[in-house]
C-alpha cells in the first residue's frame, strides 16, 4: 500500500527541488510531514487543477489512528531499512531520544508543567508522538514533536530532486517513488518576556532507489536548525547561545557555523515587514554532500546541543522581573511569530494545505499574540534594538 | 505614467478570473488594493520565475506618500471618469460617506475612543484613508479604511476577464490594460465576548477600453460583503444580522440573499479546520451581469445598512457580564480570525506578497489573540454551539 506525498501549491511553486525542500521542509514544520501521507497521486491532477494552484483542495488525506502506547518504532516492520544499522533507525533513534531529553530538561526548568502526549499512527507506516506543556509556571506552550512518514513522490519530482541523473529510463513511463523521511520539531515559548523562544527541528529523507528507473540511485539528505527568538536582546544569552550552534558546527566543518547562521537569518524572514522573526541560530536544508555518516553525526550533535544552548538561559531569565510594557511588546513579538509561521513557514503552509493533524502543526504558534496599529519603538529604546536586529541580522561571535 | 497592478503568486494561481477576482478581491483586504501599484509589468517577468510562483519577490511597489489632508477626491484630475457624474466618483463619493458615517457611529457608541487617521496617496494616482480607534471602552480595534487605485493589467488577464470578447484586434499586440478601483474595507473587534466581530468591505473595479485593441469593452464589476463573527450565539442578534442583510438584498432582486449568504458561507472557510471563521452575512465577487446603476445602488444599500445591522447589536452586549473563560474562548476565536486572514483571504495573502501599507492591510488582525493545544469545547456548551455552527452553517431567517 503506497501513499503520496502531495501536492500543495507550495510544492508546486517550486518545481525544482521543491520535493526536497518542503519534505524536508523546514522549522517547527516537520511537523507538517505527518500530514503528508495521501491516497492520491500526484500524476492523477489534471494539469488545469495543478495550474490553478487548487491541487490540494483535491488532496484526500489518511486520518491519523491514535494510539494508547508508544511504539518501539515508527519503521514498517516489513521495511528493508528497519535493521538498527541503518540511517533510517539510528535517526528515529536519535530523535525520539532527543525528545525525551529536551522535555524532562523542559520538566526540570518549568518545575510544575508536564507534557502531554498524543501518539498516532498511520495505516500505511510511519507515526508520531506529539507532546506539549501548556501553561506551565514557566512556559507559556512548548510542543516537542517527532514523526516517521512513509509515502511516495512523484517521478518527476524525484528527477529534479536528483538533477536527472537516471531520468532516461528507456522512454518507460516511470512510477512514483516512495520515500522516507523522519524529524523532530519543537517549539518553546516562556511566560517571561526575557526568556526567549526557542525553535529547532532536524529531519531526515530518504527515497527508494525505483525499480522500474535502472541506473537512478537512492536519494537522501539532512535538513534542520536551531533559533532564537528573544523580545529583548540579552547580549551575554545570543552570545552563549550561538557560541554553541558554532560549537556544535566546527566539530564537522569550520564552513559551516557562517554558512548556516546566514541560511537562518535569510529564511526566517518576514517578507511584507522587512524583519526577520529572530535573532537566528543555524539553519541548513538539502544537505547532502558530504559522507551520510557525517551529516548523521552533524544532525545528531546540533539536536543533543539544544539542552546546553537553551536551558541556562530559561535557569537564568525564567523569573527576571518584568512590566506590562515588557510583557506588551513581547506580545507582538509573538504576533510576528505567527506571521511567520502562518504566511511564509514553509512546513506549516504545506502542512495546512494537505491536511493532517492541524493540533500538531499549529502547536507552534505562541499562547497568546497581539496585534497593535502602527506600533513604532521609541528610537534607541530596548524595543527598538531588538527590531533593529531583525531588520539587520549581526554578527554575534 | 502608467502603473501596473500586480503579479503575486495568488493572481497567477488562478489565470482566468483571478484578476477580477483578486483586484476587486475581498474581506478587509481592499486595503490591498493600495499595495498592488507597482512599476513592473507582468509581461517583463520570465515564465520560469511565474512557475516558480516568485513573481511577487520581482515585484517592485511604490511607496505611498502621507498627505497631511484629506483631499476632496482621490481621482486623477486628469481622469475623464472624474465628473461627478461618473460611477467612479459616484461610488468614491459612497464610500467616503460612509467610512464618515461608520466611524462617527462607532465612536459614539465607544464612548471613549476616537479614530486616529493616515491619509496618503501615489504620485501615479490614487490613495486612501485608514482610520483606527484602538483600544477604546468598547472597541478592542476597530479599522475602517477607503482607498482608489489607478493602475494597469497585462492585456491577457483582461481578455480572460471579458471572457474573450474583442481578443482579436487583427493580430496587432495588446497593450495593457488601464484599471480603476476604490473600495472601503473595515474590521471592528469588540472587547465584551459577546459583542461580535463584524467585517464589512464594498469595492468597485472598471477597466478602460483598451485604445490599442478595437471593439474591445471597457469592463467593470462590484464586490464586496458583510458579516458577523460572533464568539457566542445570541439568537436575536444574529437574526437581526442577517434580516438587515436580507432586506437590503430583496430591495434589488429577491435570488441576491441566499445566493450572496452561501457565498459568503463558502468564502469564509477555514479549510484546514473545516469550519467558518464566524457566522456569515452576505459576499459577492464579479458582480457586472446586472444594470450598473442597480448594483451602484445595491452596493451603496449595503453599505449604509452596516450602521443599523451592527450599532444595536454593539449596544445591547457591550456590557454584558463575562467571566475569564469567556474571554479566552473569545481569544481563541479570534485565532482562528487571523488563521483565515493571513492563510486564506486573498486580499491580504495578495497585499502581503506585493508589499504596500502592511499596518492597513493587517489592521484587519484583532490586538490579541490565543491559541490553545487541542482545545475541544463540551458538547453540548455554548462554546460548542458556537463551533457547531461554524461547522454546519445555518440559515438564520
Amino acid at each position: 500500500m503506497a501513499y503520496s506525498i502531495s501536492n500543495s501549491s507550495f510544492l508546486l511553486s517550486r518545481p525544482s527541488p521543491c520535493h526536497k525542500t518542503s519534505l524536508a521542509a523546514t522549522s517547527h514544520s516537520f511537523l507538517s510531514l505527518h500530514s503528508a501521507t495521501t491516497a492520491r497521486q500526484f500524476s492523477s491532477l489534471s494539469a488545469a487543477r495543478i495550474r490553478r494552484g487548487r491541487v490540494c483542495a483535491a488532496v484526500a488525506i489518511e486520518k491519523e489512528v491514535p494510539e494508547n502506547e508508544r511504539p518501539e518504532t515508527f519503521l514498517r516492520s516489513a521495511d528493508p531499512a528497519a535493521v538498527s544499522t541503518s540511517v533510517r533507525a539510528r535517526f528515529e533513534k536519535m530523535i525520539r531520544e532527543v525528545q525525551d531529553e529536551v522535555c524532562a530538561a523542559l520538566e526540570v526548568a518549568d518545575g510544575t508543567g508536564k507534557f502531554k502526549e498524543d501518539v498516532w499512527s498511520r495505516p500505511g507506516g510511519g507515526g508520531g508522538i506529539s507532546r506539549v506543556l501548556q501553561d506551565g509556571a514557566i512556559f507559556e506552550k512548548a510542543g516537542v514533536n517527532v514523526s516517521v512518514v512513509y509515502g511516495t513522490m512523484p517521478p518527476d519530482a524525484y528527477r529534479a530532486a536528483k538533477g536527472n541523473a537516471g531520468a532516461d529510463n528507456g522512454g518507460a513511463k516511470a512510477g512514483p517513488v516512495p520515500f522516507f523521511a523522519a524529524g523532530i520539531s519543537s517549539v518553546l515559548h516562556p511566560k517571561n518576556p526575557f526568556a526567549p523562544t526557542l525553535h529547532f527541528n532536524y529531519r531526515y529523507f530518504e527515497t527508494d532507489a525505483p525499480k522500474d528507473a535502472p541506473g537512478a540511485p537512492r536519494q537522501w539528505w539532512f535538513g534542520g536548525g536551531t533559533d532564537l527568538t528573544p523580545s529583548y536582546i540579552i547580549e551575554e544569552d545570543v552570545k552563549h547561545f550561538h557560541s554553541i550552534q558554532k560549537k556544535a558546527c566546527d566539530k564537522f566543518d569550520p564552513t559551516f557555523y557562517p554558512r548556516f547562521k546566514k541560511w537562518c537569518d535569510d529564511y526566517f524572514y518576514i517578507k511584507h515587514r522587512g524583519e526577520r522573526r529572530g535573532l537566528g541560530g543555524i539553519f541548513f536544508d538539502d544537505l547532502n554532500d558530504y559522507d551520510q555518516e557525517m551529516l548523521l553525526g552533524f544532525a545528531t550533535e546540533c539536536a543533543k546541543s539544544v539542552v546546553p544552548a537553551y536551558i541556562p538561559i530559561i535557569e537564568k531569565r525564567k523569573d527576571t522581573p518584568f512590566t506590562e510594557e515588557h510583557k506588551a511588546w513581547q506580545q507582538l513579538r509573538r504576533g510576528r511569530y505567527v506571521e511567520f509561521n502562518l504566511v511564509y513557514d514553509r512546513g506549516t503552509t504545506f502542512g495546512l494545505k494537505t491536511g493532517g493533524r492541524i493540533e500538531s502543526i499549529l502547536v507552534s504558534l505562541p499562547l497568546t499574540a497581539r496585534w497593535q496599529y502602527d506600533h513604532q519603538p521609541d528610537v534607541g529604546s530596548e524595543e527598538w534594538k531588538l527590531l533593529d536586529a531583525c531588520i539587520n541580522p549581526k554578527e554575534w561571535l
